[in-house]
């Protein structure tokens, strides 16, 4: 009785006083409820947060009654026993208790602490199945599993040796520093290691202890073997469309140097407009009706969002497969080059034989990406989109002016990768031909920043229309032919100098 | 009948469900009604943007009665067919038809699809003529036609090829490229190169095609040849003072390293209190009441607005001529120095020569530079702004500390440049006296990075009283001092190896 | 009766027509009420922003009534004169006369410009005591008494004179330049140095001149010999808590590349739900409730605020001593090392002799640093904020990264300074044993830039628990080993040359 009276007091502070909750609020769970009469203390935060949620307000069984394109729950099959309460803590961290290595007993139950996308795809089947075909959900394999890439991770994270006369030499990094480096984003492999007894406010607890863990990268590899993190984009324990709506929620991994779609979407007119205008804009309501929700696009819009006319027709299908409306990968390469056919990158062989998309004379390995025809269609379903605002003369010019961007920059990183290719023959710097990394040298870093910085920003400021000076003095193509200017300077001094250094 | 009332829907679903439209609403005309009836399906973005628009909500004839500070229809002489609509999508693409190249038959109607700031200056007369007297609508000519910029722009967006032993050579850049580096903020030059018929959802339509297109550059050339565009602040189709009074709109040219003043203004106290409180701001009043309607300022309260006491006692004038307010140039060029006395800057020569605002060692050309009189007025104007909340003593000694920056600016900035001149007179680079650019080596490129980044992201600091990091080791003196002492290492290095490169 | 009567428009024209005002106004004192007469008039921003302010709408007395975690005086012997009127211009700047050395005669009042956290004091004792035991307090000194620093800052803001065959020199910086440099962020020495006349709309008057004013940096020397400065984060004149509560405070000094906080925060998962949902968050209550007001933390509640949960209960109590919480100095030092054991970090001195706080081996001066278990006790106050929504085993992991990270970071940055011992040995560079300078070379540039940028975001990057990038391309691992590359390059270089240059 005690605990019913208090759990409603805890129900009533956080579902009445909070901004932003929901006044209606669904039938809570029994298993959820003693969840939360604990947790509501230990973990305020948390408990307030899917307060908030759509979670917490609705059932599956209702969301599931919704027809059209406001239907958000995409499963025909939502278990009976789901169906008519909240989706609470026992709802996710119970399920498919089976299939998840770090599943424990916890006051009674089996729970499981990381909840993955096979257990989201209970009631969102369709958005997880589009989502298995997005070369995101490969994060971590398709960085993990590909030795060029392993030597890149190894000479960034790894320890440094410096010995007089010899190369510097690069350790192989530890666990830690991947989870913090390059995995934070892609993703990294969780492994349960163990247990390990902890004392809390309620006495002595046993615990798994995760390797891997915490992370939210994209490909994360989880417990049930599944590959991804919903909550990547979807922050628990709100799990808000609107959220994933907002550019935010893409800038935790778009905005560097090698990737840095926030910034150049917030130096855009776009993002000028979002900027500006969005406090009167809505980001909830499924589907989401241009000119009425909103007025310009944010990253979702383009990318991910079911997107419709005022009368309800529908401009954009949905889709959490983000390459349905992309031709061109721009970025973290050597050169642009077509989309990947299969997320799964790791099988990509080159003319040389390595695991790369294009030679190092910028030639596709065209057996491996996706064809003109495939690359026309996908540029159709994202014009559609900015149709919606912008007249065919415009758009048309727009995407020749990608197009042509993609054409030039891919030259000046030839221009860039033939100083490199003289440097290696000359022996001024150690190759692939002579067993050395392609990444471990300074004339080989400034190579590096031609294509993953600078030539790839150049490409980002063209496709989003916007942020003039990041194609040019932010980290375009000043920066592009300063670079080209300094492997020239460094290779003519060290030719002047005469003799190459020691191996 | 059935149009009629199809078109009453489509407003009443804009109208009425829309946040941040204005409950009233003008009459709209016949011609702009027969637009809205198709572009409402086939741009319903454009649609519920102008219908938020004060455009949409009121009519010449009724902003023309308003009286005082108040008052945002300059023009006396509004054509009487005009007076008495909303200022709808007729309204503007189909005025002054003869005047405009692109000008074509749609639906029965000539229409035109760049609306130029001589359109707009139908009823904003006042703001268009001090518009033009403003630099940034020159800003298309000023930078194409001067003989030493194109240089600049060749070296920066044109092709590169290397051979060995040879200088990296840059081929003049393509349009595309133009359109989407330098132009995209300084303005395209549009042209009608012909047209072209499309398949449209009301069937095959003849458009014109325009070379240029699309743009929204400050000192774009239009096709009635007028010069600038309002919407690249003023963004369509809104056209909103509250936007363009926000810093995001300056940000879309102005955050970058070359003038990166929306990056120091989000770090300065200012832009901290913009941050912060601005949700509690009014940003739609005209005239702008310091204190009631604001409590700090952003871009446009000290370089634009009309701002009043909350007695409605001028503060500031509104000016759309930004100098009015500026007495030195701060970025841009090699030293800082006077502002130029007329908007077009291709008329100014050097005693060299050549077509810039000083010499190589600082010496202003001072015949085409204001005079201490004039930058002293105009700081005075400035000035008005900043005493309406700081001290005579405050702001005294903060342009005393700007005038000192200007000065320690131009001191290292001159280092910078005697020792690019050592390295072009002993023939470790090649300079004018040998028929080389100031800009395609290496070594020259150092030194533009002293004038073109540090320099002037330490005096934006300065002038913008905050961004403390910018001055200092985001962008500032330390990366200025820091560059200075790369140029003599690479000058020493060059000097000890003996001999220069061949030319 | 007419002033009193206009005083009562003035008051009404703020105090009803003004967003973000409280509807509740307290008695204002006669003093203050004259102020205000003028200063409405001639400073509209800064009353209007008071008005504003809970000083405007309490009283201390009534404050001093509040029990429990709500209450914000802190000080239980406010002067009887203060109790029962608002804090207005009067209370603050006319208080403590005899102590401030620009107190003056002003229209027959004695006023002081500078207001002193000894002013606050009055009524905010207990956290004025906290400031001056924080390390920030004595910012000032700490780097204006250091002679290492003073190097540096000598290098950094001083004027440059190019010699040809020798080293650049640098002149001693100027007092602007050292005002709008380092010390705009660490707080000027303030100094009267005259008085002055002026001509103001009331007539001439007399003012103090002041050295090193205008300036609100965090260890300001006061004209009361007091230490720091209150309006850095409640800045004038609202003084608000919430405007300290949210990010954008921080960003003034902490985001720049030396201490990329602020950057690295908003590209984080907490940054990302701040930005995304604060504006259904609450910034006033005190104390502030974890889930009910926000369910992300901001950088004051990791590092400042009173939190507690949704029924009372204190998770963090209050401190304006920000490293109550902070066991390790990750920033602004050759290496990583526990936080010093005073606010006065000049008395430190290294087993060189040097006031630094490690040796070039990165030893720990250890006497003056802070012992493992004082760290354990930090960190643990600390983690009490992540466990109000995370499990230990998320927390637990999390700060064994950020362990890790310190050790690899500082092993990296001992990379760089052994090539650096390895240029200064063999005479390619010129360092302390030759009585060189340790920053004023292109080498020893470089070397900077590995530990006071890169290794540094790096473990931003990972205390902060986000901004992936941050900590690898964006401004961590990836340029910390290009820079180690570039250092071993240039070594390379030189040895191949073979000759020393001229000292």
């Amino acid at each position: 009785m005690q605990t019913t009276f208090r759990f409603l007091v805890v129900l009533l502070v956080f579902f009445m006083c909070v901004p932003g909750v929901p006044a209606e609020q669904a039938p809570v769970s029994v298993s959820t409820q003693e969840c939360i009469e604990c947790h509501a203390v230990t973990h305020p935060g948390i408990v307030a947060d899917w307060a908030r949620s759509r979670h917490a307000a609705t059932t599956p069984g209702k969301a599931m009654t919704v027809t059209g394109t406001a239907l958000k729950v995409s499963s025909r099959q939502v278990p009976e026993p789901l169906r008519d309460t909240s989706v609470g803590c026992a709802e996710c961290h119970m399920l498919r208790g089976d299939a998840h290595a770090d599943t424990f007993e916890h006051n009674g139950y089996d729970i499981h602490v990381v909840v993955s996308p096979d257990d989201c795809a209970t009631c969102h089947a369709q958005e997880r199945a589009e989502y298995a075909d997005n070369i995101m959900a490969r994060a971590h394999t398709n960085l993990a599993d590909n030795a060029v890439y392993n030597d890149l991770e190894r000479t960034i994270l790894g320890r440094s040796h410096h010995k007089a006369g010899k190369h510097m030499v690069f350790d192989a990094p530890d666990a830690r520093t991947r989870a913090e480096g390059c995995y934070y984003c892609h993703g990294t492999k969780l492994a349960v290691s163990g247990t390990q007894w902890r004392d809390t406010d309620y006495g002595e607890m046993e615990f798994p202890v995760i390797e891997g863990w915490p992370n939210q990268g994209v490909g994360r590899i989880n417990l049930d073997g599944s590959h991804g993190s919903c909550t990547s984009c979807h922050t628990r324990h709100q799990f808000s469309i609107a959220m994933a709506r907002k550019p935010y929620t893409c800038m935790e991994c778009h905005a560097g140097p090698d990737v840095p779609a926030y910034k150049i979407y917030a130096a855009s007119k776009h993002g000028n407009i979002f900027s500006a205008k969005s406090d009167q804009w809505r980001f909830d309501p499924v589907p989401w009706t241009v000119g009425k929700d909103f007025t310009a696009p944010t990253c979702a819009a383009c990318h991910i969002s079911l997107l419709v006319d005022d009368e309800g027709m529908v401009i954009n299908r949905r889709t959490h497969k983000m390459s349905d409306r992309l031709g061109w990968r721009l970025f973290g390469l050597i050169y642009a080059h077509p989309k990947p056919r299969s997320p799964d990158t790791t099988i990509i062989r080159n003319a040389a034989g390595l695991p790369l998309p294009t030679d190092l004379d910028g030639t596709p390995a065209k057996d491996y990406l996706i064809d003109a025809e495939t690359i026309a269609q996908r540029r159709q379903t994202m014009q559609s989109t900015c149709l919606a605002c912008h007249g065919t003369g415009w758009v048309d010019a727009h995407f020749e002016r990608l197009d042509n961007t993609i054409a030039e920059t891919n030259h000046q990183v030839r221009t860039a990768t033939r100083l490199m290719e003289t440097a290696w023959a000359q022996g001024h710097a150690r190759g692939l031909d002579r067993g050395g990394s392609l990444f471990d040298e300074h004339i080989e870093r400034r190579w590096m920043n031609t294509w993953l910085f600078y030539a790839n920003a150049t490409r980002f400021a063209s496709a989003m229309a916007g942020g003039g000076d990041y194609g040019v003095f932010e980290i375009g193509r000043y920066q592009l032919t300063s670079t080209l200017l300094d492997m020239q300077d460094w290779l003519e001094t060290r030719q002047m100098i005469g003799t190459p250094p020691a191996p």
